[in-house]
């Protein structure tokens, strides 16, 4: 099921030297994870699960900025699997990174529930059918909520965190209400809501929620992410992003 | 129930000389109540209702900066509704504004029912007993839910506004979530939030929401509302807000 080399590309992630294969169509990393990646702070000895995750991004960004965490990922598209594990192998994480071919909202019999103190998931975006048509059935997949709706992962996410441990997704700001209410009606409080702003006089474009299983903590809305300076440069915060405090 | 001019201050608004008396001590027109007129509006021709309206400042606020116009306000504490007709008088008018004494979630047998455009709320933040208390009842009642829950509040506008007619509250950030339940339970799309940072880097401090009756429109999440610069100078945003285009 691996890839041919000739269709994926090397990518660098910009942080301890991580690099990353990924499919040269089809679906590759966007801003949106590398946002969720930044937006999470685990901490040493916590376990940490990433639904759908791809050819691993997240769990090459996590185990770049923290250490002493161990990150299990699931994803349904098995050429996918592949590439995470050749990504495994080529940054030398298989000690910290485990990644496996499967559904994620049947993950909790598999990995067991209330396990993880962190589970992060980027999900599909669109309703099926909505946006443009992809070509590729590949980032159809990744981009569409074909095989899993918004609260079936949030659900699922929910059976596999720990009381008091945290779910963090990413997602289009026009789906807030309904993402607030799937947190809550699985028992997750929503603590942190960041809205990501292209420019600052823009309109949000993403929205990084984190809720509390069986929280009583009250809702911070954190200061705005802005992505772009009026110049067109990248804002202070998003080159700490990229390159910060943990990079080379 | 007319308060001695002697525990009254007269204030500018600073926009079309509107001038306004507000009690000495007690409940003061505040920030939110400004960026709450300045977050929505209403065209010509159109009905308003302003659900605890105090001394009347949203009328004042909106009547100045928008034209063909009606404003109806409630308040339930008699001592401001006098204050408010005081102001409605000493502004000139009383073709455009009426403020009435009673309880905000009766108004629709008085009113009617689907009879608004727009309903604005600036309404008690705090849940009874938590936060300090303030000696002075009349400002506990304008600042704790003793008459009123938030939930009543968004019910209450719900039915006096119109198909397709807007409602928008400020509120506090936490409160995000029950603000969203309680307006989709009301049949109120959220469409417009934006939220209200003291400073860029700081967390926000207030939530300016707009929803719509029987809406299929979608959520925008709009630009952060920044009030402060780093040099502690008000924003030119703010700036606008209070001396804007309307302002002499």
């Amino acid at each position: 099921m691996l890839m041919d080399t000739h269709d994926l590309t090397l990518d660098d992630l910009l942080i301890r030297k991580r690099k990353m294969w990924q499919p040269r169509r089809g679906y590759r990393m966007g801003l949106d994870t590398v946002l969720l990646a930044a937006f999470v702070s685990p901490s040493p000895g916590e376990i940490v699960a990433d639904l759908g995750t791809g050819a691993g991004a997240i769990p090459l960004l996590l185990t770049a900025r923290f250490s002493g965490i161990k990150v299990y990922g699931v994803e349904i598209q098995e050429e996918l699997v592949a590439l995470a594990e050749k990504n495994i192998s080529l940054n030398n994480l298989s000690a910290q990174v485990e990644v496996r071919h499967g559904d994620l909202t049947a993950m909790a019999e598999v990995w067991g529930q209330n396990r993880f103190h962190l589970v992060l998931s980027n999900p599909p975006y669109r309703k099926p059918g909505t946006g443009g048509k992809s070509p590729l059935q590949q980032k159809r997949i990744a981009s569409e909520e074909i095989h899993c709706t918004l609260s079936r992962v949030v659900a699922a996410a929910a059976r596999l965190v720990k009381p008091k441990g945290r779910v963090a997704l990413v997602h289009k700001p026009e789906r807030l209400p309904g993402l607030v209410e799937d947190f809550r009606s699985n028992n997750l409080q929503p603590i942190r809501l960041r809205f990501v702003h292209p420019r600052l006089k823009a309109a949000a474009s993403l929205v990084l929620i984190e809720g509390e299983k069986q929280s009583n903590r009250q809702l911070t809305i954190e200061s705005p992410l802005v992505i772009y300076e009026n110049t067109g440069e990248y804002t202070r915060e998003l080159n700490r992003i990229f390159y910060g405090e943990d990079g080379d």
